[in-house]
């Protein structure tokens, strides 16, 4: 075949940049683990009317048929690729309820695919990693405290530990919001909330006249709910400042001390993180509480890289309701651009941290009996392919960014650190290299 | 929804089953990046006339389109999902050949879709994990002693730290059956082999037959070919077996010398793992030296669960030839039997280790904060969903399997192992659990 071009919205990633991929997995899925989410996968596809049904906006969806079904076969149900994984998650909970324990904590990292026109930060297939608690009838308030902190944990630690850009994860709460709609003297609720949605795009004074046109909000009204949309705290500062706006509706009473639960947890598990922003509204209709979106210093273009909230009904089977709080991670999302930039580099492009020359063919044996002495022992070893001239080898390792090139020597094995030149004797049973070069570093 | 019904082919695992899939891809991660494999993830689509092009001779693919395309729309090119992990490879390594170092040496973990019947140990969906190092215009015959040192390595490590079932690798060589048909004066050497692939179907008197009847050979020359057939070997002593047999022939040599030294490479690797067995013929025409198959103790019936060879063209772009040599493991192929027949199971069905229960509601936030002190010492740990008795928050635990339960006191924490019943006095900031109890145990 001739040399593919490739294709838009599908972003394939050169080994360098999924060696931070994978590490980003690794924290996340380390931070999720610690706070005891047990990993799930589901299938790839879904009945076409049930991801038509619920979920995103977005419902360019991918139909998958067989293809020796033929044309002309239509007995076959219809089926697409999810477009994410809270659709298939839901559907998972009702078909193995009877074999799950409630309140059921799951995190599912997978990709998912949209039909979408492809833009930065927006593709056609992309990895979400998912972190949810789902009760059966009934689910606490304080499970949405647990889920803002697993989310904070997963950010400080990308943060802390790779690099990441720091994220700022805003959070408002949905019963807030409508009771202060309420106490103001709106009766359409979530129209308000519409608007409010809008101010990003067109900014207050605009939100103010759609407030008074079309949701029948007086002058007054509309600026006080304007006011509540300008509250932002790291701590529950923001409860004194709602109140100072003198509304007063036992909702908004309940809202305000869930997000001050919340703000207060996540502030516990990861300082600065967390912040109430009074204006976040989530356009999803779904959610009932607790709402969250994030963004990366930085990439405020990108919009909000991660999401979730409170729904009181996350799937039914008729019997039973699952209500839950989950969050989102737009894995893709957020790496792509972010290694485009150079933000987060891998510190070499293989796992492979000492290549062990080769003398000569006739002497290869003896360098892959090195290299299987120090694969047991941990390290990431390979023999070099061509017994070439030494400085061939030790360009084909810093090539790769591998440190170390190892050369066998009848009278003691040495190992040179191609980096600094240093040249040592060293014995394949005992050298152990410095920790930060045993696997890529990603920073 | 009503409770959906499972869809035959695509298996889900409950979270219990879903900790022996992830430690199983760890454990081969693991080996695939000890011997200096890098890891690379392709998109789930390939063009259809790439896909019906080449690959395994099973062609039931899926095909892919935007559902809002339309049905009279059909401008777009058709596309459709990987039925295997090679075909996409190819693509990834000619579109990114500029920016990819020969040798390359990748490893794929991802799930791929077939449209075949479904039955035990075949799905629709499935995850394989592939390993493959690939040349640009040559490679050199030693790397199929590294691609069967690390299928016997991650074999080895499946059974020695995971308790799978023992596997036996069985390796051939093309040019060495090749030379030895010739050598017996056979024409059609392809022919030969296909016939030869029929042996555990229909034995080896049937094949004599055809042997003599299809491919012209005389009936000392078929007996010669089914003899070659019957030599097996953990070592290199199949070298003589198959030259006193008396044949003679330039490539039975080469292909001698070849598998002689994946024998022994494996060997060194994992003893008792690797084993000559001049039977395997495979039956894909695009393997043109070394091929393997594995079998696994107990589950002979599942037929080969891995498998790979040589190929002299992965991929070519007119320029260019990439030749290969690689390997598959059928993940979903061998767990989902094995977890099935319980011979492999997780200690628990979450990644938890502790559970702090909650004397009341209103102290909820001291449990929250010994959960926090916890995890950030490594410990994964869940906050009880509810204050009730702590008999019913054991349970809660014990159901889950969960080890240790912990408990807030004025006076000193106390921790429970609730397998034991000890309890003992403990400060979240020092308490260490056992290292076999930090996380689930899979054997």
């Amino acid at each position: 075949m001739a040399r593919p071009s490739p294709l838009s919205g599908f972003p394939e990633l050169l080994p360098a940049d999924r060696i931070v991929e994978q590490r980003l997995l690794a924290e996340l899925t380390r931070v999720f683990e610690l706070h005891a989410f047990a990993s799930v996968e589901t299938r790839a596809i879904e009945p076409v009317e049930v991801l038509l049904g619920k979920g995103e906006v977005d419902k360019e969806v991918y139909a998958v048929r067989r293809l020796q079904a033929g044309p002309e076969d239509t007995s076959d149900p219809e089926w697409a690729l999810h477009f994410d994984l809270t659709v298939p998650f839901a559907r998972y909970v009702l078909e193995h309820a009877g074999h799950l324990q409630f309140p059921f904590r799951r995190y599912q990292v997978q990709k998912v695919w949209r039909g979408e026109r492809p833009q930065e930060g927006r593709y056609r297939e992309f990895t979400q990693a998912d972190v949810d608690i789902v009760g059966a009838d009934t689910l606490a308030d304080h499970h949405d405290v647990e889920i803002v902190a697993v989310a904070a944990d997963g950010f400080a630690r990308l943060r802390d530990v790779l690099n990441f850009p720091p994220a700022t994860l805003r959070v408002n709460n949905r019963k807030l919001a409508e009771g202060f709609y309420r106490g103001v003297g709106a009766t359409d609720t979530a129209a308000v909330l519409q608007r409010i949605d809008k101010l990003g795009k067109i900014g207050p004074d605009k939100v103010g006249e759609l407030l008074v046109a079309e949701c029948g909000l007086t002058e007054t009204a509309a600026r006080t709910c304007l006011d509540l949309a300008t509250i932002t705290a790291y701590d529950e500062s923001f409860v004194e400042n709602v109140q100072a706006l003198g509304v007063s509706d036992p909702l908004l009473d309940e809202g305000l001390e869930q997000l001050a639960a919340v703000v207060r947890g996540g502030g516990e598990v990861a300082p600065s993180v967390v912040k109430a922003d009074l204006s976040i509204a989530r356009g999803l209709d779904y959610y009932t509480g607790t709402v969250m979106e994030t963004e990366l210093a930085g990439y405020e273009r990108l919009g909000s890289v991660a999401s979730g909230g409170r729904y009181d009904k996350l799937a039914s089977d008729g019997k039973r309701t699952y209500p839950g709080v989950g969050f989102s991670f737009g894995v893709t999302r957020m790496l792509v651009p972010i290694v485009a930039a150079g933000t987060v580099k891998a510190s070499r492009q293989v796992p492979t941290c000492v290549l062990v020359a080769v003398d000569s063919e006739e002497d290869r044996a003896t360098a892959t009996s090195v290299a299987t002495v120090l694969r047991r022992r941990g390290i990431p070893t390979e023999v070099a392919p061509k017994a070439d001239k030494f400085g061939k080898q030790i360009r084909h390792a810093d090539r790769r960014g591998i440190p170390y090139v190892w050369f066998c020597r009848a009278d003691g094995d040495e190992v040179k650190d191609i980096r600094s030149g240093d040249q040592i004797t060293a014995d394949a049973a005992s050298w152990t290299p410095p920790a930060e070069d045993l696997f890529p570093q990603v920073g």
